[in-house]
Parts: structure tokens; sequence; C-alpha cells
């Protein structure tokens, strides 16, 4: 049973479809929410929007799509309070093992979580060995 | 002027969606196409699409949502030729990196897009110090 929340920020649907896909291997889960940057969103508005899905009475895990862009920016001004945690450059890897998460969020499962996603960027083809 | 084919291979509509979303940072791409697991999907239907993906006169960079996953999995039969590369565990900021990357598909831009996978997973509470 996660302990904490996830919000999922990103550009476009990407954070929607990030869901998506992981329901359709871990099954759909309760305290999982998208905010997703519009073409149409201001920094402010999108802000409103992020705070509206963070619930404060849980801690909560913000992934984002990317360092350094405008959901990721907005999502760390959330994070220097220690019940709201970010990490960018979520995958889908990442992502299950968030949602699937025992722990309670503190820096030994943040420091897992980074792994995993890091761990599972993988060269494909350098793994295929021919037998002859 | 990228020199190969990008197809991002995913469960549910993730694929399409992180295109979406790299368009909204570079704009839209030529040459780049999404392949999604549906639901109704068999491996072998889906191992169609993605064969209808793949332009054999093109160098080809395939990208998927999960190593393990059926994508990955059917992707990976196609990288055992060397015109076809295969990198799981892809995230917003290795997508963009391949989308915008000069060099030919070969292992040393496919070294440096996994490490750019990787290093893009950021615990981006840590980064933030309070200054006093």
């Amino acid at each position: 049973m996660r302990q904490f929340d996830v919000v999922v920020a990103s550009h476009g649907g990407l954070a929607g479809a990030m869901l998506e896909a992981a329901g359709m291997i871990c099954g759909a889960q309760d305290g999982a929410r998208a905010v997703d940057l519009r073409s149409e969103d201001s920094p402010e508005s999108f802000a409103e929007r992020l705070a509206a899905a963070v619930d404060p009475t849980r801690d909560t895990l913000i992934l984002t799509d990317l360092f350094g862009g405008t959901p990721n920016n907005v999502a760390a001004a959330y994070s220097r309070d220690g019940a709201v945690r970010c990490i960018s450059g979520a995958n889908l890897g990442l992502l299950i093992e968030a949602l699937t998460a025992a722990e309670p969020l503190g820096d030994a499962l943040v420091e897992r979580l980074v792994n995993a996603g890091r761990e599972s960027v993988v060269d494909v083809s350098s793994r295929l060995v021919t037998k002859h």
C-alpha cells in the first residue's frame, strides 16, 4: 500500500499517457494524478492546476518530464516543503516503481527511484548476443 | 539534420504523447513515428505495425518505454540488424536528444543518448538549496 500520492507533470498529454500506460501494466492506481502543460498555459495557470492536484494532507511525489522545462520548474517550487519531493526525467519504469512503492516518501526511496529510472535506460541492441 | 528515423514504441498512447510533448519543445520532426501497443493487440499484431513504421531504406532508432515490456521485446528483434538500434526506458530528454542529433546512428551516438536519458533523471528536491 503506497504511503504517498504521485502527481505526474508534463508537456502536452504525456503525463496522462504515462499513467494510462502504467495502468496497463500494474492496474489503475488510487492517489495518482496527471497535470499537463497546455500550449495556452502560462507558468502561473499551470502552477494553479498543479497546486490543485497536490493534496496538502498527503506526502506527494511529483514526477516531471524534463529537467529545466516549465512543468519541472513549477514543480520544483513545491518540493521545497519536505512533504513534497520532485524527480525529473520520469520514464515508465520509474513511474511503475513509484506507484508500487511500499516505503515512506523519504531520501532512501527517492534515491532508489532515481536509480530505477536511470537503470531502465538500456542500450537493448548491445544486450543481444547472437549464439552460434 | 538527423541522419536516421526515430520510432517510439510504447504501451497505450504514450509514444504519441512523447512525440507531441517533444514537438512543443523542439518543433514537429520529420522521420519520427509512434507505435502504440493497444489492449487488444497480440505481440504479433504489434510487430506488424512496428514493421510498417520502420523504413528499411533508413537507419532507425527505436525508443521503447520499458525494458522487458512487449513493445521493447518486439523492438529488440528488429535491432539485431545493425541499421536498427533500440534503447529502452525512454524519457522526454532522451527523445529530444535523439530527434535533434546530427551524428550517424552508431555506437557513439547510442552511448551518448543512453547517458543523456540517465542524466535527465534527477532528484530535483536535493538540488534546491535554501539561502539564508
